[in-house]
């Protein structure tokens, strides 16, 4: 009855319906136009997404409106640091991201793909948080790097006439845009946590800042850039009819009326 | 892949996925185990549900592990005042539950049903919201008449051997409960306001509370209930399987090794 977006990601995506979350926001939003999925899969690149997306989106079905691909943040750990074995290297990315798209595109032809790109990353915040177990000292991620991807994935959305969401670049213009970065605990639940980094002795931290996961501000953002684009591709609330008579529709002398009866 | 859980209701579900909702906080919960599905429709009573309840559940589709229904707020509005077209006699009340029941039994013999009583009411805020458009200057929904729909919930699913929520009692039970009411305005978009109600003149109102929808402390209470029953249930984190392998069980040594290659 009621059509799908899927929101198609890494722990950016699946910790997305976390208190202030940009998925929730969106299920918030369409609450009585559209069921928003989530498909988030922590620590995921785009590599490992290929090989379970037959799975994940299996061909039975009817096309959803629209699916969010959000993949480059772990692609960009760096290949010789403590997140080494979830890199992907830059051109096998754009590849990979490159078959995603074929994949939706051949399944459902009608679905909007949104392609988002890794949002940037707060070196100084991501080399003092102990999310590792034996940290190098150095920081697994970079802004550089994850601009470098993401300046990849908005190639991909230009070669594939798609839309596409530039956070790394759009957040970057604010000029506090690291703290859109902060983000809660509860995100990096599966993830071992030790705090015996001596750097971070005399160091008063914000709590939970991984200078990589979204703070509310952050979720905020890319909450407004996703309904802002679908708005565009005409999915909005005005464009899509509610599910089931609305309250403020329904007539109080003679509310069956509404239904049929 | 995913099994489902329902969310089968009136405002206080339809809502449940605003900032800190209950529903959201669900999704957030289950976000790699199940789809937490919204099915929630503001204003409604459990007879306009039973009159769309075919509509919205059809009978083709995999039964969900467990679905919340959670219908009464709009039934106990009283029925000479303000929100009268949304009354529904507490027997009919008590018969429509037994029906929804029904309908859920025989459709999905499988699934948890899981009723939740209305919230308590706070009246005096609710007697100061201008929420309609002519008040009365009477309270049109009432901590009484709530009760006492609570009640007849907990005899339908005492009476189906059903688990349920006791909501109003035991919300009633904490000495702040009135805090829980609180709500963002967001929830009511789709009701005229009017702010012309003489009495709220020299009145310092919470912002948007209406002393029947839930506040954030609310929405977290109704959600630690609600996994906590559920986990009673076997649904739980712990119960259900992972869709996909989580990254703390993926080896950094061989990644591929848990994709199948």
């Amino acid at each position: 009855m009621r059509p799908k977006i899927y929101l198609f990601g890494d722990s950016i995506t699946e910790g997305s319906f976390s208190n202030g979350g940009w998925g929730a926001s969106l299920a918030n939003h369409f609450a009585r136009k559209a069921d928003v999925v989530l498909r988030g899969y922590s620590g995921y690149n785009t590599k490992w997404a290929l090989k379970v997306i037959h799975k994940v989106f299996p061909a039975a079905g009817d096309a959803p409106l629209a699916v969010t691909v959000f993949f480059g943040a772990n692609d960009a750990a760096l290949p010789d640091r403590d997140s080494g074995f979830q890199h992907v290297p830059l051109d096998e990315y754009k590849q990979n991201l490159l078959a995603i798209v074929a994949y939706f595109k051949k399944q459902w032809p009608s679905a909007r793909i949104i392609l988002i790109t890794p949002p940037p990353v707060d070196d100084n915040a991501r080399l003092m948080y102990p999310f590792v177990e034996k940290p190098l000292g150095l920081p697994e991620r970079t802004n550089e790097a994850a601009c470098q991807y993401a300046k990849q994935c908005l190639d991909v959305a230009a070669e594939c006439g798609l839309p596409a969401i530039p956070l790394c670049e759009k957040m970057q213009q604010l000029p506090d845009w690291k703290s859109l970065l902060r983000f809660s605990c509860l995100i990096i639940f599966s993830l071992p946590i030790t705090a015996t980094v001596p750097t971070l002795k005399n160091i008063h931290l914000p709590k939970c800042s991984d200078g990589l996961h979204l703070s509310q501000k952050g979720n905020k953002f890319v909450f407004e850039e996703v309904i802002n684009l679908l708005a565009k591709e005409q999915i909005s609330l005005e464009a899509l009819p509610a599910d089931l008579p609305l309250i403020s529709e329904i007539d109080p002398s003679d509310p069956l009326k509404s239904f049929g009866n």
